[in-house]
């Protein structure tokens, strides 16, 4: 069986993603065979340049026109452009693999988790930093018991790109098209590796939110138009508590001077602790039973998970090999009809708590989360 | 004219204060000269056996009865043991040094603040990492603007001496006596870096807190009693915005397994950014207009703060050395009769945040500082 | 113009360029086609298995019988396999892409080069660390001048793969097959590395060395054997001068328990310094004039080299990389018959570096490289 | 009993040293009562000034004047001043302290050590480093066995403080009073450690060594002269055999733009490594069996070598900490009369080692230590 593959986005994910699929055959010679068949956007002539480059055999301006001929609809168009085509895709029976945030709003992601729960097909949602070998040998680490009962979760994620006043208005400082800034661009990075790290104990009872924009305008090249407002955050904290009992601080900011792209989460636990830092992204810090210190661990032995399909100890992955993992493993559980997680339920699940995040900011005060 | 001075607490910080009053003569030569005349407790064996390490010519179980023998009061003992005798010593005209936090409740320490304004004598408060070089160098940097607009501050301090359940319970953990746990104790400091860090636009106009207790009672070793209620917070953290407009996180742990003094702050500006860490005092990581990453820098020139008293570059100096700065600076102040700072004033203004943080914790809510 | 491959050697090498050349069309749109053509080895079974995850349309047990079918051979064989396939290509005039080090002896690296010389087709030698965007950087920062003159040359590769006695034997160990051991598999680099960053200052004009074989036999799963003889050093250490007068010291080890890929190489001028580390491939440690510490860099801006080929900033590459970035330098030599560096000059160069070492182990004196 | 010291040098060491002697009854309670007694120098009037800052109640500017007045006599002069006054003690049987290199030259030292044997009095060499808890504790590691036999020792004292050409001359640059430069100054540590860190695996039994010299003369501010001549080496570098098999690579330099003070050394062994940089001096990294990864520890807690005298964990110590520690121990063999290491056959065996690097880059030879 061959899947036919529709990706409806076609610049920085949409690369990512495909670049990933081109990769599987000669690194994980199991994967399902897929074909690069139709690539999604609206301008036609980048589009057929797209195309061109990154391998796929058709184009398509209408998604709606291509879901019969698809088997998986990759969407990783702007957040806005999330909902409609993932929920009719998975109406007709297509696997639909999303970028993140699920969407916007936390009403169009119960929505769309509502139509991956009725559809047979398989839904996922593209938390690709699950697929670090360092982030899934940390979580073993956790689930083993070996750090204890965690106490603390610390995570930031860190970037500079705004901090010039004069750098140019996109889709992503647009609440209407993106929902959020920083807080589901970045901050559902944290919140989701939060979630995985800790299993179970990962849940989030009640948080507490600050949202931040420092500059509310930026210039635009278009016509007629000088500037656009930017109506989403540029940087945000918050402080959460687990169901289990553990503390957590979460913050992210696009105008963090000398981070350019900084997603680090530390955990505590009562007999261990870990840090992980994506820059660095083939270690870990690690304090086990026993240690006096952190242990700075290069994760690229051949047990751990994924090395084996790449290269000898020492011999370092990039991070797009995050997207290599995660396309292997959506696209075996849609091949084997099996249930893949990061699924939408996963996705809306961080949306409650950006949501919850929001409503705190606007109502200075906690709220817990239903 | 020689300084008496007298000495309550003689445990941890008075040997780190007396070890201060030792050293000056050999490398500060144009400091007061002090006479180590009385050091002041309760128990009168462990009392003489500290005078007699410490160098103090006598002891005294009253701390009322040697005000008229002294020019300085070092007040070291627990937070609750901070009130009363500052006070009596400043309406008495005796300068008082006084250790961190000012008192164990904002009540407390608006009474000791209001009896440093109407005293003629000099009132100090032992925020001694003020006096780290890295963190004054840190500061001149703020202070030229060239580090720009600053919008993030990012402070933590961890420590992990109570994630063994079975450490044994202090005065430290006991609201009475010390007023808070994490938050007084680690947090204070936090607080005032970061108020000194910035100036002006340090000052703190809202904040939103939570604190924490994992483990309720601890045992102690006192006759008929088995364990202990802990009645302070183990671990708190804090989101706050600044009167500029900047945000901070906060956060303090005693469960942070792995750190075990470990004061960080990092500040974010829109030209420039820096970070520190106590465990490394003598570096600091400054990122300057037109570098691309943080410079890892050794503050040991002879021009960096304090350091031409000391060694040759790149010749570290340890913990103590804060201590010996900030009796340098505040004796010269006793001496000339001039202001002090970290005042009392300094030392109120970080209670009022810390009285906010634990008022917004049990409102679940933010809390103006008027 | 289509150019038809051929690859001698199918594991770790192999798949390494296979890769690379499978990547060009999406991230080097303007690199030569390439058709991979046939890939070479002697296990039937094996190869099969090779060429059909690798992607090549063909294989081939003996070398010689497909020099007319292609235009460029990789040679990626153990190195006493580089010499006749090479020479036997390049006269034949098909271009010739070796692994390094050269060959097994000087002897046969000077026979290359002179084929090499002789040949109207193009030799290069795959020192893939020049093609690191870090190390690439950091050659720019030293022939700027803005370094000043080069004093000190600083450079080690350490492993440890071979620290436990029980492990295998491999060609690897035999000098009849390899030449050397870390001195031609690790050290090679480190001298290229050298080179390249000093430019014409990078000459080296005399060198004392030491060699050490730690374990002298290793065991085989061979039958009728138990062990072989390892014939080649674990480690090497070597001081070097420069023709500039600067000082080099030289270093490798798979022996030095703890250091898994660990390529590092720092250089110390009068005015700057900068350092680099292989298992942290994305940054450079750079002090330019004007600074006071090492600046720790992301080198993942558009502006770096071959960066705007990938992804935005911060948004790391792996190891692999450098094959791609080697293989479209490489190959567009080929197709524009352009001179293409590293040269099997430049690998003579190296290799005249590593004889002078192994002679000055033996000789116990300093050898002038003539 | 109370022991009268004389200190000949007060300058750098000078400091260093009585700051050491003032600490002691503070934190060392048992040790030895000490009288600064006597300092000696050549110039009148500085010599008052520094004997009144650092506590000594005579003077003398000779002195052979007043060993019949001291108990112990400590040599902090020029290194060849380290010769006849320290002979000249042993012969009174006035205990000697002797900063290092031992001697400028080997026969000298050779006198020095001959003297120490037939010397009831103490004769100690300041190796401070020994003292640091950091190396104290990795020599326990070693010496434990926990990381096997030891491979590779790989040493270097790196500073670069005469990088500028305009960097005055100085005693330290002279033959004839320094007897060499970096090798003397920094690499004496160097190869010191090794031997205290391996204990009897530590004897080294030839060396290859290379001395530079960058800048051969320096401006004077002496009347009459522009420029001295620089007569030592600016950096050096050396390669060594230790009796035990491993390898060593020794390095130091007064031209490491970027290099305060920065003494680093790493151990590999068949089971676990180590390493120790002293600008963090608080600090070890530790491979143990069974680690995947360096541990950065602080050896700063109760348990660690000397820190019970100090501070809780965490609150580091500095530089001079190390002279505390040593005076210590050294005055205690000198009451209790016992032996004391570092003494002058340890210096002695240093020595060897430096004039073998000599002779070696005189030669162009490796050279074996008798």
């Amino acid at each position: 069986m061959t899947l036919d593959i529709g990706v409806l986005g076609y610049r920085f994910m949409g690369k990512a993603h495909a670049n990933a699929l081109a990769r599987l055959p000669m690194f994980f010679p199991d994967a399902p065979d897929v074909n690069r068949h139709v690539l999604i956007g609206r301008n036609e002539t980048a589009l057929e340049s797209a195309a061109d480059q990154l391998g796929f055999s058709h184009t398509a301006t209408e998604w709606a026109d291509v879901l019969s001929d698809i088997d998986v609809l990759y969407n990783l168009g702007p957040n806005h452009v999330h909902v409609e085509p993932s929920i009719a895709a998975l109406e007709a029976g297509v696997s639909v693999f999303c970028e993140k945030p699920l969407a916007p709003t936390l009403s169009a992601a119960k929505r769309m988790a509502e139509a991956a729960r009725e559809s047979n097909a398989i839904a996922g949602i593209a938390f690709n930093y699950r697929y670090l070998p360092a982030v899934q040998y940390a979580r073993q680490r956790i689930m083993s018991g070996d750090l204890g009962e965690i106490h603390h979760v610390r995570a930031r994620y860190l970037q500079d790109w705004l901090v010039d006043p004069d750098a140019p208005w996109s889709w992503r400082l647009s609440e209407e098209m993106a929902g959020s800034g920083s807080l589901g661009d970045l901050g559902a990075h944290s919140i989701d590796l939060a979630r995985f790290l800790l299993g179970d104990a990962g849940q989030i009872d009640r948080v507490s939110g600050q949202l931040r924009t420092f500059v509310d305008e930026r210039p635009v090249d278009t016509e007629g138009e000088q500037t656009r407002p930017v109506t989403v955050d540029d940087a945000y904290s918050a402080q959460v508590t687990f169901a289990s009992g553990a503390m957590g601080t979460f913050e992210a900011s696009r105008f963090a001077t000398g981070h350019e792209n900084d997603n680090t989460i530390e955990i505590n636990g009562s007999a261990g602790s870990l840090r992980f830092s994506l820059e660095r992204l083939n270690e870990l810090e690690l304090l086990e039973p026993g240690d006096r210190g952190f242990q700075t661990i290069m994760i690229t032995d051949p047990d751990d998970p994924y090395i084996d399909h790449w290269w000898p100890p020492g011999h370092t992955i990039g991070w797009e090999h995050t997207f290599v993992h995660e396309n292997y493993e959506f696209l075996k559980s849609v091949q084997n009809n099996t249930g893949y997680t990061p699924s939408f339920a996963d996705g809306l699940a961080v949306q409650r708590v950006l949501d919850a995040i929001e409503e705190s900011d606007e109502r200075g005060e906690w709220i817990e989360i239903g």
